[in-house]
């Protein structure tokens, strides 16, 4: 009765996902009859955790709303999904995965194919947490659903009625900066505390307009701090961080935003390669070894420009690298593009709106990876100055001296600049010369651009200097 | 005396005066001493035409605020600049041109290189005009500052003290669509009216989206009506259009939004060639004939997917093309790129918003240029669903059947959807697959986008389908 092939996924999220769902769809297409089992650690699938921050601050009612997939959903669809099921140890010359039920019964599961999509968890340094290494009360990462639910435990309702006096952020990227926001918002008092600066991948003349920014809105902004340790109350509390340069900061609560890791265990004591960031290390199909799949925040990623593996756990990469797995797990070719580091995201609270995208390689990075570049740095519009709609777009654009290629872009700027980083984007993808995005032919009316859109402009300045 | 070599340009706007001031800056850079007079029968340069429906509006205080360079500033930086100065005959075996001083007086200027850049006129059918060829009162097209001053005062004050009640807008393109709004956001009933259909550079499943946003904002549509001819009072202001359908319709004013046409006449009389829309013929360099260059909206330009000469008058295009005429008369060899009929407007009123753009070829476009194509419409999110500032999106996407290459992209949807077109004319620029914009890293955060990008989502699906 084994005439079907049986694929099992380990991590029920985006990429899990869509591998799952891609592998049905073709193979039900050519009539052929998958098993697809899928175990899942938690309780939940296909919830974007990059919409956590929005639901603390308030923007999304319920955390239901970012679930895009609920588990009776994936199983209408055809998934064997098995919830509260932890995989505990990957058997590969039995093709066997064996698990921990809910009940804390352990099961196997048999697989001709397997796809490792366990993603990746949160960063949690030792001052975070207790002898048992649980974490110290009032103190969490934004990583999944259940993170969520705790922080507005910890926030209490909107009308701030329970808040906490003073919240710390530690860390300085996308999620420390995002919950920063949302703290803010929510009238708490916020410190955001970094070892490094905020926004350290962009280069530091553009980071230096975001720490201008989120300081003017008020947020209490440490920068080039680590922490020695937390002091915690006589319920186990934490009440303040002790700073290494010994100053004594109050902390009714401690967002840890210092990053996340693959969460690859099963692989790696099954034998299976990391890479140096700890991640799976998958080729373009998605293949770790005969049988063996990986795609999402449990990978490393190759960087189109460098080449070079690189860990940058984002939603959009794990949908696709899921649906490339899928194709290839019913029998096509497909293959993972890569990525250019592209990322984007905002800080409005306080009165200010600040857009913050970025794409390829820094001045910094390209200098590491050995390349003669020029970085220029302009002011624009994001609409013709006369329109209400303008607001100011400073640009970075880094080009290869040798070659005139595009080789990275950085955006700051108001409410319409971000998203422009596509543009940039896109001229990386297709690998043309910033003399190509400066001649293109770009959308232009008074509301949208000024008659040579910001990113041209730039791109001009550069290509002039060149 | 003669050591300098003089440029004359013809029409002080967006081509003529960036072909002007680069020729002087890289001539300066060089040593070279350039004699650089500009011919400029109006009394206004280098302003924005495109915002003069925003100044109608009342989004813009003063039609000051269109002017990116005053004369002034233009004779700072070295330009020879005579205003009221119409060209009347280009003697191309003496290398001169003669004109109208505004005093009367004809006068000449010999040139070694001569610049057409004398933009296009506003299209003015025969219905609008009275016996000696002069516009009906209270009917005018939007093309110049002038212009801009007669609408506002023929629209009164922003209270409507003064106002018409009911404008008839005849024309269905960008700017007809822009004054509809302007009128209808001042209260006044707007009736748009048009041979065609409204936004017809989009494929009809498409416009057909505007086509109703427009009507639920409160405009009267008449799609396929002709205007027979124009009714006027005792002091020979229009009152009513007579359609060919032999309606009688009232209108205190009527926006002309036919279109344009090059103002070419000069170069016609002196045998310089013109192409089927009446524009000059430059190639990639800007160059005519000898010694004689053309930039702006007075030529025709190459669009990159067809490889024919197309008529788009855009201050984007001229800027560009100006500034390639400019490297080139200062030595250089810059080269125009040609167009993908790129371009972006919006609708904004009545409680409405929509945001209108497109690329390359429509559907339409592509079958007459013997393409065989498959377009498909999608519906997505400019934003992760549960995020507030999500808007709907409607794509559509044409490929290329054979190649798979993008040849078409078309946009119609809520705030933050329109500039997304720069995606796919990016794609369009550098000769890409649909597959290729479907795998591409773009930016993705909830605030921003869904977690494959509307315009990925909508390439994805095609690329399923080829």
């Amino acid at each position: 009765m084994s005439a079907a092939r049986r694929i099992v996924v380990i991590g029920a999220d985006a990429a899990g996902m869509s591998a799952a769902h891609q592998a049905l769809r073709i193979a039900g297409k050519s009539g052929e009859d998958l098993d697809v089992v899928v175990l899942e650690r938690g309780m939940h699938t296909s919830y974007s955790a990059c919409g956590i921050p929005y639901w603390i601050a308030g923007d999304v009612d319920r955390g239901d709303g970012l679930i895009a997939r609920t588990p009776d959903r994936h199983r209408q669809l055809g998934v064997d999904l098995r919830l509260g099921a932890t995989a505990t140890r990957l058997d590969r010359d039995g093709r066997v995965v064996h698990y921990r039920e809910p009940s804390g019964r352990l099961a196997q599961v048999e697989y001709d194919e397997l796809v490792l999509a366990s993603g990746a968890r949160a960063v949690v340094p030792d001052w975070a947490k207790v002898a048992d290494g649980s974490l110290v009360r009032g103190v969490r990462p934004v990583r999944n659903i259940d993170d969520g639910h705790r922080w507005l435990r910890l926030l209490g309702p909107l009308d701030g009625s329970t808040a906490p006096r003073r919240v710390i952020v530690v860390g300085g990227g996308y999620v420390a900066l995002e919950m920063a926001e949302a703290i803010l918002r929510r009238g708490i008092k916020t410190t955001l505390l970094t070892r490094s600066r905020v926004m350290n991948t962009l280069d530091s003349e553009m980071g230096a307009r975001v720490e201008s920014v989120i300081q003017q809105a008020g947020i209490e902004y440490l920068p080039h701090v680590g922490v020695g340790e937390l002091l915690t109350d006589d319920r186990g509390a934490v009440k303040s961080i002790r700073t290494h340069d010994g100053r004594l900061l109050r902390a009714d609560a401690v967002v840890l935003g210092v990053g996340a890791r693959p969460a690859s265990e099963l692989g790696a004591e099954a034998g299976l390669p990391l890479g140096r960031y700890g991640g799976y290390l998958p080729d373009a199909q998605g293949r770790l070894a005969g049988g063996i799949w990986a795609a999402g925040d449990c990978c490393e990623v190759v960087h189109r420009l460098t080449g070079e593996y690189t860990f940058t756990p984002l939603g959009t990469h794990a949908n696709k690298q899921g649906r490339v797995v899928g194709e290839n797990l019913a029998g096509g070719c497909a293959l993972f593009g890569g990525v250019l580091g592209t990322a984007i995201t905002r800080f409005v609270a306080g009165g200010e709106h600040v857009e913050i995208a970025r794409t390829g390689l820094s001045s910094a990075q390209a200098e590491a990876a050995g390349l003669r570049t020029i970085g220029i740095v302009t002011e624009g519009s994001t609409a013709s100055g006369y329109m209400p709609e303008a607001r100011s777009i400073t640009t970075k654009v880094i080009a290869d001296r040798d070659t005139r290629k595009l080789v990275g872009f950085q955006i700051v700027g108001g409410e319409g600049a971000g998203k422009r980083i596509d543009t940039a984007a896109v001229t990386l993808w297709g690998d043309m010369t910033v003399d190509q995005l400066a001649s293109m032919d770009l959308a232009y009316a008074p509301p949208f651009a000024t008659v040579w859109d910001a990113v041209q402009l730039a791109a001009r300045r550069v290509a002039d200097r060149l």
